[in-house]
């Protein structure tokens, strides 16, 4: 680039102050005139519907109406005071509400088997060979597309899934208690990574290991939490944040945790060694029962008359979609997008699948992304510096209702994680809730291609926006 | 303050850039002049002898002498070669070079029972009750002022101890062996926090403590060990790094990734799940692993002739002293000094006693303090805050001949740990190292009062520049 002289229609003393398009003071420094660049976007983007939206919630000083700051405060209340812990395993079948062995529950928003991305369909496939109700894979595909096999979200019976979120009726599940409300909720056992049945693989391999851990590895570990008694999940992650843990993209220090915790009392169960060894192999072990707890934690906050309070982030691998507390059980959904992130060797984005899996409950409930700065060797895994990592974090304070004071950052001097997702600030800002993940590979029957990050789309959000605005009604 | 006119004396646009004293630069400010203050020490303190012992290791260009920079580097590869491992447990006595059991080795340089600080004079009551040589404390005290108890430094036999640092000839050790170079470094099981031991407490539980890690928890990771195999304390250490360790005073993360390392081999074996149950209850079990780790790493670089590397540090409550490659076994002290920190309830600065402990190996070897930018949480144990921790380690580059590749801390986007203290940098930045450590109380038999940071005296590295320059002639 050539140096200008500074142009004589200006004074050496000029300074300009510009806010908005960066290319106007660019072009005045260019000109040898002081500029000072504020970053400034127009609200939601000037989008005419959404700012009349946004008019008809907020008062004359631009805050939102006080009925729906109110709601909002009791739905953060509740995210804050939930109590996490989990209180043993059982089978899906015998636990899970309204579970069956012709039903299949999956991650994200309802999705058809038509609709279905490849690794969903490759784990619907290995999920009903391991529940014995197919031989091989081309039965297990035919059994899915007949009508005989109903599909329903996890989220529609208080469980999650990561990635594709398979569950079927045999499998093992954490039960996680809400102490706080008495409600529970319910997640798989996690496989480990590479190729495992979330990702979508369905291999011999694949379905032994998942026949393993209903055999051997579950009950282990039911004993071992019987001999202790429930184990306090709030606890285990607060000091996992401390220990350079998101728990939801890494999970080493959460699961080291879980195993300390958990070590003398697998020692006295049959197969404690083998359960001890296997989740010394998986340090994404905890990943399911930080999903769980996540998931205690919202479910008491979902219909909450006029509140806009985010309640439910996941995804199918086919849409995202949101829920939102006043709005009760309804979702809005968008295209999933793709991840920016990592690959492992052999790998590339043309192999990936879009955005899949419930994780993203963690982000929701104010941990995983929203907790990125205090897992900053995170980025080894998802990509990014650590300095991305604080800027990810501060950036979720933005459009959080608050902070959580369970789960403190000790980057930040121990500021509580941005909790409690709101809708018309997600709007208003066009800041979307920042997401780590795992990537699946867009074919059924192969598994893990790598891990990396991901915004859900402002669609969903905007859609949410337009029915509450639609449906609310002051009151008097 | 009163707001004052702009002195005529001076113009608007007059602007001054201070060197040195700040007060000069505030005067200015205070007249309305713009004024820059640059932060700037005179050269070790200004101090002419120290200046002129300076100038005769360093050549024209300021830079130390090429035969010292040569030797400085071999002796910083050395510790940056250094492989510790775990390779099994074994008796004081049967291990450790020259251990016999009229002898009881401490914490830091050669002291004498009547130099020795109450804390050290406790643990060596407790240990000669445990070694069997006395019935009760009075006997103890009396035996040990007798003569026919010698006292030599861990140091002095390979061994490294926290605070009193106290091991007798039965006690149960850690055998580390530094597998780059075949030496062998040891130290004793850790105890736990509060009334132990290695804080100057003598009373029937902490004797019935160390028979219980004697009898009990020493065989079992004994049996664990064996049938593992080999533990690489380096990848452990890294680990740790990267989960808000900086393995001297906050080992959480490491004890966490050591009992998930051993729990199935541990679960196999006799008392297994209690061996399990205590290291759960000790998040400073790590400790005295990691400290025989540095030692072993620090070993193999002493002794090299003409480096400035310092290659020990160590207190023991009386004196601070170290030790510089090239001058081999000398050490150089002076008295140790009071910690700055936060005190258990009921205990203040009044109740301390001067630094003690062979533990500022840690530091020595370029973690501790030095690394305390990748344990952001230990400022809740050792005070301060969180920028303060990242503003310690940055200081330590200063006085440091590299950095560790081996120990990456993700806050400083993984730049590795600075690694090599470097005699002349110290007394002429005048920056002394920066070290976390525990806080016995100063009467005998009570134990530990708080935890918090303290600088080495520069005294000592002056007298070790003395030493060096009086004894260095530059090689042809």
């Amino acid at each position: 680039m050539t140096e200008r002289k500074p142009s004589p229609l200006f004074t050496a003393d000029l300074a300009v102050v510009n806010v908005g398009l960066a290319s106007f003071s660019d072009n005045l420094r260019r000109e040898g005139v002081r500029t000072v660049q504020v970053d400034w976007r127009p609200e939601a983007g000037g989008d005419p519907e959404m700012l009349a939206l946004l008019d008809r919630l907020r008062g004359p000083d631009g805050e939102l109406l006080p009925a729906i700051a109110a709601a909002n405060a009791a739905a953060l209340a509740r995210l804050l005071a939930a109590k996490p812990v989990i209180t043993g395993i059982g089978r899906a079948g015998e636990v899970i509400p309204g579970m069956r062995r012709d039903l299949v529950l999956h991650a994200g928003p309802p999705v058809t088997w038509e609709r279905m991305c490849g690794p969903m369909r490759g784990a619907v496939i290995g999920g009903l060979i391991y529940e014995g109700l197919a031989a091989h894979p081309d039965e297990a595909a035919a059994l899915a597309a007949s009508g005989r096999i109903s599909f329903e979200p996890c989220h529609h019976h208080r469980a999650v899934g990561p990635m594709a979120g398979i569950v079927t009726a045999s499998m093992p599940v954490w039960i996680i208690e809400n102490t706080a409300f008495g409600n529970r909720a319910f997640s798989t056992l996690n496989e480990g990574l590479g190729k495992v049945l979330r990702y979508g693989a369905y291999s011999d391999e694949v379905i032994d290991r998942l026949r393993w851990i209903g055999r051997t590895l579950a009950p282990s570990l039911a004993a071992a939490i019987a001999a202790r008694g429930p184990v306090d999940l709030q606890t285990l992650i607060a000091q996992a944040l401390q220990m350079g843990d998101e728990v939801h993209n890494r999970n080493r220090a959460a699961t080291s945790l879980l195993i300390r915790t958990l070590a003398a009392h697998l020692a006295g169960v049959e197969n404690g060694a083998d359960a001890l060894r296997f989740m010394d192999g998986n340090d994404h072990f905890f990943l399911n029962l930080s999903m769980a707890a996540c998931k205690s934690a919202l479910d008491p906050t979902m219909g909450i008359a006029n509140s806009t309070m985010v309640s439910t982030m996941a995804r199918n691998g086919t849409d995202f979609g949101v829920r939102v507390s006043g709005l009760g059980e309804q979702w809005f959904t968008a295209p999933s997008p793709m991840v920016e992130g990592l690959y492992l060797p052999g790998f590339s984005e043309a192999d990936a699948a879009p955005d899949i899996g419930d994780s993203v409950i963690t982000e929701t409930a104010g941990i995983g992304g929203f907790a990125m700065a205090a897992a900053p060797a995170i980025v080894q895994f998802v990509g990014g510096s650590a300095s991305r990592a604080l800027a990810f974090t501060r950036s979720m304070y933005e459009i959080t209702l608050g902070e959580n004071p369970a789960y403190r950052i000790p980057a930040l001097d121990f500021r509580g994680t941005p909790a409690g997702v709101e809708l018309t600030r997600v709007v208003a800002t066009g800041v979307a809730p920042v997401v780590n993940t795992g990537i699946a590979h867009r074919e059924p029957g192969i598994g893990m291609v790598g891990a990396g990050l991901v915004r859900p789309p402002l669609e969903c959000f905007r859609a949410a926006l337009r029915q509450f605005a639609d449906s609310f009604n002051e009151p008097d």
